[in-house]
C-alpha cells in the first residue's frame, strides 16, 4: 500500500491505529467459540456454558463499541467538517449500526 | 425565548423539531406502564404481563434510537464542524450514552 | 373472588405475594416515564434524556426478571409435578418469553 | 461411559440430543470470528465490522436460548418432580443465567 493509499484507509477506518489491539480482542473471542464447544463436546452443565457465552457476548459488544466510538471519532467527524450530504449519510449509517447493536 | 436564545437551544438539541412526536411517543408508553399496573392488579397471568413489558422496552428504545440520531445529526456533527476539543468531548459524551444503551 | 379461584389464582400467578412491590416498581416507572416528558418539554440536553431512558429501560428489566424467577418458580415447577403435556407447553411458552426479553 | 452414568448425564444435561447441532453453530460462530479477523487485517470499513460484529452476536443468543430452552424442560423439570429444595435451586440458577443473558 503506498503512502496516498494508506493516507486515505487511515482516514476512513479510525481503528487501524488499534489494529493489533482489536485483532487480539478477536482472537480471544475465537478462543471462546472453541473453548464453548469443548464444553459442548464434554458434556458439561448448561447453565456453565451459558455462563461463558455471556462471557463471550460482552466481549463482542465491547469490540463492537470501540470500534463505533472510533468510527465517530474518525469517520464521521471528518464528514461532518468536510460538510455536504455525506455527513449526513455518515449519521444515518452510524445510527443504523447502533440500531443494530442495540437490538442484538 | 428570544431569537439567540433560540438558535442557541436549536443548535444544542436536534430533536425539538420533533418534540410533539417524542411526547406523543412518551405518553403512550406512560400508558403502558399504567396498563402494566392494571394487570398486576388484575393478577392477569404473567406471561401476558411480560409480552407487554417487552413491548414496552422496545418502544423505549425506538425513542432513545431516534434521540441519539438527532443528536448526531445536529449536536455531534455541529461540534465537529466548530473543531476543537469540543467535538472529541461529544463524541465521547455520545458513546458513552451508546454503550449505557446497548447494556441496558 | 371465593377461596377456591384464589386458592386456583394463587396457583396460576406466582408474583401475587409480592404483588404490592411490583405495583410500586410499575409507578415508579410510570413516574420515570412523566419524568422523561416534562425532559422533552423543558428541552432539557439529549444525552441526560438518553441517561433516563437507560435508567427506565434497566428497572422495566429488572421487573420482568423478577416475574420470570416467580414465574419459573410456581407456574413452570407445579406443571412439571402435574406432569403430562401442561409442563411442556409452559416451558415452551416461558422460552419464548425469554427470548423476547433478551431480543428486546 | 456406562449406561448408568450416560443416564445420569442424560438427566443433567438436555442439550445432548442436538449435540452436534450445536457443536456445528459453534463451529459457524468460530468462523465468524475468524471473518472479523480478517476483515480487520484487511482494514474493512467499520460499519460492515459492525454488521457482521451484530450478526454473530444474534449468533450466539440464539445458542443461549436454545440450551436455555432444553435446560428448562429437562433439568428443571426434571428436578420439580424430584421435588424439595433442589427445584429451588434449579430455578434459581436458571433465573441467574436468564438475568446475564438479558443484561448481555
Amino acid at each position: 500500500m503506498d503512502a496516498e493509499m494508506q493516507a486515505e484507509a487511515g482516514h476512513q477506518h479510525g481503528y487501524i491505529g488499534s489494529k493489533d489491539a482489536y485483532l487480539k480482542r478477536l482472537r480471544r473471542i475465537e478462543g471462546q467459540a472453541r473453548g464453548l464447544q469443548r464444553m459442548v463436546e464434554e458434556e458439561k452443565y448448561c447453565i456453565d456454558i451459558l455462563t461463558q457465552v455471556s462471557a463471550m457476548t460482552k466481549a463482542l459488544q465491547s469490540v463492537a463499541l470501540g470500534l463505533l466510538d472510533e468510527h465517530l471519532s474518525h469517520c464521521v467527524v471528518d464528514a461532518a467538517r468536510e460538510g455536504g450530504r455525506e455527513a449526513d449519510e455518515k449519521v444515518k449509517e452510524a445510527s443504523d449500526a447502533i440500531a443494530r447493536l442495540v437490538r442484538s
